[in-house]
């Protein structure tokens, strides 16, 4: 333990993951609640009717939803609905599916996840493009998904454009849009695009709905926005071991996380967090911000002698220490005393 | 709608099956508690901590412990930590992992799941021993797991002695034992053995040690009772798409059900109940309880007109139909009072 | 070596399977015919071309044909192109896609292989109808085809309306039906039925057509005779592994093989060779030949104590040793010698 | 059709790929000769235990040879048993079994297939290095096989000290180096390295060891160089699809071109072929050989309109149509004659 005894207090939150925080009241409220009498399992509950409901809202569509467990199970079904054996994905090399998942979307679907060279951690047509002169021949894996995170494993946002060119590229060559939306919530506040532009007008076919990180217990949804092709996800779905058994909790969740934008309030505190930690430790001597965040990441580089230290104090995950490079995320549950404690800290371990 | 208006009003439980039920009031009180402040994801939390340490405890022994999402899934990647894609598991032909789960034990591990003929639910030696000759021979896929549920899927229970018989005729055999424990502590009341003889003495070595069904909101448990049979299954339960993120809310319900035996004291309950309701049915004209349960379900055989009025009244699943039978099941949240509404349903349709 | 010294010489040809034979002289002149100047690889030679258009003939209809390389292969991309991984197969127990295949055909699909009882090596309508209530339940595998062999694994071989049946049950309900023709020529001389009423009248969808037990070196071919069901199985084939380079050398020998019908004189004369030895061992002492054979395997029962005197001296499969029962096959290669001295070695050591 | 009329003849040959050629006289008098009399089959016949023998001698050590049926699948089983579905192989983006096997590896081993940047077609270690921090943690596949190929698919070749550096590297961090030698004979009479020198003393665990392109009809081996990676291998050679039944006839034509080194004779005139036709053409106006052949394929830039007349006269396949890149590949049936015509061939079309 390298800690001087003179820092100040650690933050009572963690910087290390939005995925540290525990879960908003109105979602505990909303278990409880739901803890009333009996109810059919496997979603023939009213609480799962009226979450379907809230989403065809939200979207003004006839969307369907199927919810999971977890992240990346949700992603496994809401892909492998979308793919035969011999087709592929086609993604960035930092893809949460191809870097954070043990493999687990390749192993249940059978088709090849490609990774391609990313830009800004985010997917463009150009990376692709090569990849459909494989279409039609028998040696070659056959193109079938784009699949793209937003807000992206680098902590960027795709603009409502940028989603829009990509989907116009894969339906033009018959292939499928799918995204990752663990932190759909933090890019719908960055970049202030309403959520139907954003995902349905752009053309997005398929995404996985995350509510976890921005405030629930468990539990993600996939959204087929193009709902004909959820014809078969429900067996996919009990085969990917992501049908949950008393889901009338999870349903209770998103309903509750749904309702009165409870959902963006709790990103929009996160990305301002964010933004407002940037700006307390801009001036520290020792911290370069390579850019500003655009959602609750806010990437820095440190003296890499001053990393440890600095985890000892408060723990935060290491990102790219050829860079020397950490990742400090910001929750709903980050509050003004864990920031302003936290860049107190920062402060006095670099000028240690 | 075909019920008559004079019938009572429906028990407010549900008969349909324990999964039916609501969250035990001290799981919930646990999740409330274990929302305070951060913690690491993915297991790397205190209470994760304490809820290993509780199965320790309760076995007696160094056994490995690791969480899951729901039933489905902790089969899927208890089971394969255990095999290879060219070896089989043998298991009876009403198994869950065959019957109910669409196939997810074997498109995940790629291995064969052979069912074999069942005798009262149960896999008995002399249905598995046939299968031994295919072991060395390239031809045939290599039996390597015996997969029992205990309790089984047509409600009966495996003493411990016919649990030690299948365990020392695999072990004698280069097999493993792998039980399905959705209701687990049903088969531990039932019996009155000790949960220790019953599965670390009777020679189990991996068991889904289930508590959903048992006043658990979610969140099923592999437990290794041989420990090195977990070497890998951190990375299994990732690529099965059953790691928890924010974990600490599943450990709290586990240790919450541990604490105090409250796990035996909900299944207890749970038992009683589907005693008790067999009594009140014992003597209604037209009712036949081909066997008295064993543990929390009651089959019944009823003059096959009257089962749909009787569902329209307050819904139970078929079981067979083809010996008009249907399932009756009671849990931790079944009151005497579901009880009496219930019974005096039944009496009122069947005489009607 | 228990072998007396006394026993007649045994016979140049093998009784142990019709896959111990080489390869017919005018398959092996085709072989010879094809090494001829340059050919593109992967099936765009002439002689597949050759190939698909004998099989049209044979069919008088627009099957679609791709060879594989064996017959396990072959089973493999058949059906794997005609399932997805939550949909299942329905066949016989002692189904070779079950017993001899080392679980190929379920780790590459995903899809379970169900096995249930025969009737002499049948399937029956009776047998499968239950898992049609699985149809539309996620919890379920979807039944999705059947899969019956023929010749049957026992020997037996199905009626012209036995097919019909299982065909009409499969459409009638939504399934589809695969036929293992691994010794399909022996079961059409068999029933002296015309391989157009038998495989393409009768409802077949698809079958593996096996010509390696009846004078090919290798290669299987599949026939989709609903060419429909072949749209994406250029894709499965190749990610099987059983897409072959040379494929010329594949395609010669079936066109060899359906030229002038010897693949049916081959099987002619296998199954007669059959029926000879029957005659010849039905007198010896101790022989029990349960029934006659249908095409060219013969099931014997003999004291135990001379099987492996007997196996030493000519080499044959043991089939089912708690019926002391033996299997004996012959093939187009055996000759009226290797039947008189096989008979005569089987009398020696019988009444040894 | 665009060919002017006065073209000369094209050759009898075809430089489209060497798996164009038919098979080497030697080879198929090989497969004449073992069609004699029966034979056990799935490898219990002399020729295999012959075949396994000179495998031996060709590496003077014990190594486990097990006879696939084609390229493909003889890398899908040769990987498959090294590898756990959480594992994964690094290999070049150019690697076939990333891009010409329609997915297979990665579909039947459930494992990743990472594909990392190549320099000349070769693997680096500075571009696999990055991916060893994933090992230990669970998010991420684990990687445990480097496999490259020999000749590589640009054409180029390994040195011996290239691929002792490879393996030291894998060792050195728990990893296995899988070798992909379709051509091995090309790039072993390339380098003049010793063929146990350049696998076996270098350090590689397993390859396939590919005759089809050098005379064979058809018939993959997989080499284990170290014999205890094999243990299972069996299983999972049969359950990829990959045990040939009529094994000798695999085995005959191994040890045809073992023999008297004609895998090497083989292989010294396809190169030899291809050098000579790299000089007939190098004056040729338009024609720009950017490197010198290493093994048996030219490639080669052309003027973008000359290539599909070209094309029609004698057929060949495009490479990289954005450099304007066509490949051209010599094979031991190559003739003299073959490349007098068809340098003729190129200078008449790009003088048209």
């Amino acid at each position: 333990m390298t800690v001087p005894t003179e820092l100040p207090p650690p933050p009572l939150g963690s910087f290390a993951s939005d995925n540290a925080a525990g879960v908003s009241p109105e979602v505990l409220a909303a278990l409880v609640a739901a803890n009333e009498g009996p109810a059919l399992a496997y979603g023939e509950d009213p609480w799962t009717a009226e979450m379907v409901a809230a989403f065809r809202d939200l979207f003004d569509a006839p969307v369907e939803v199927l919810v999971g467990w977890g992240g990346t199970g949700a992603n496994v079904f809401g892909l492998a609905s979308l793919l035969q054996p011999w087709q592929s994905v086609l993604c960035t090399d930092t893809a949460h599916i191809v870097v954070d998942e043990c493999g687990a979307p390749a192993r249940f679907t059978g088709s090849a996840i490609t990774p391609v060279p990313h830009v800004d951690g985010k997917l463009e047509v150009a990376a692709v493009a090569p990849f459909l002169h494989w279409l039609g021949t028998e040696h070659h894996v056959q193109p079938r998904v784009l699949s793209i995170s937003q807000v992206s494993e680098m902590g960027t946002v795709y603009s409502v454009d940028e989603i829009a060119a990509l989907c116009d590229f894969a339906h033009a060559n018959g292939l499928l849009v799918h995204l990752d939306g663990a932190r759909i919530a933090n890019a719908v506040v960055a970049t202030g695009a309403d959520v139907r532009t954003m995902l349905r007008d752009a053309g997005v076919d398929v995404l996985t709905f995350g509510l976890t990180k921005d405030g629930a217990m468990y539990g993600e949804s996939v959204v087929y926005l193009r709902p004909e092709l959820a014809e078969h996800a429900r067996f996919v779905r009990k085969q990917a071991g992501q049908l949950p058994s008393k889901a009338r909790f999870v349903s209770a969740q998103v309903t509750a996380l749904l309702a009165d934008e409870l959902w963006l309030r709790n990103a929009e505190h996160a990305n301002a967090m964010a933004r407002r930690l940037a700006e307390l430790v801009a001036d520290v001597p020792g911290v370069r911000v390579p850019r500003p965040p655009e959602a609750n990441s806010l990437f820095v580089q440190l003296p890499p002698e001053k990393i440890r230290p600095l985890q000892d104090w408060s723990f935060f995950w290491e990102w790219d220490l050829s860079q020397d490079m950490v990742r400090w995320m910001t929750s709903f549950a980050t509050t003004d005393d864990d920031l302003d404690r936290f860049a107190a800290g920062v402060r006095a371990v670099l000028a240690g």
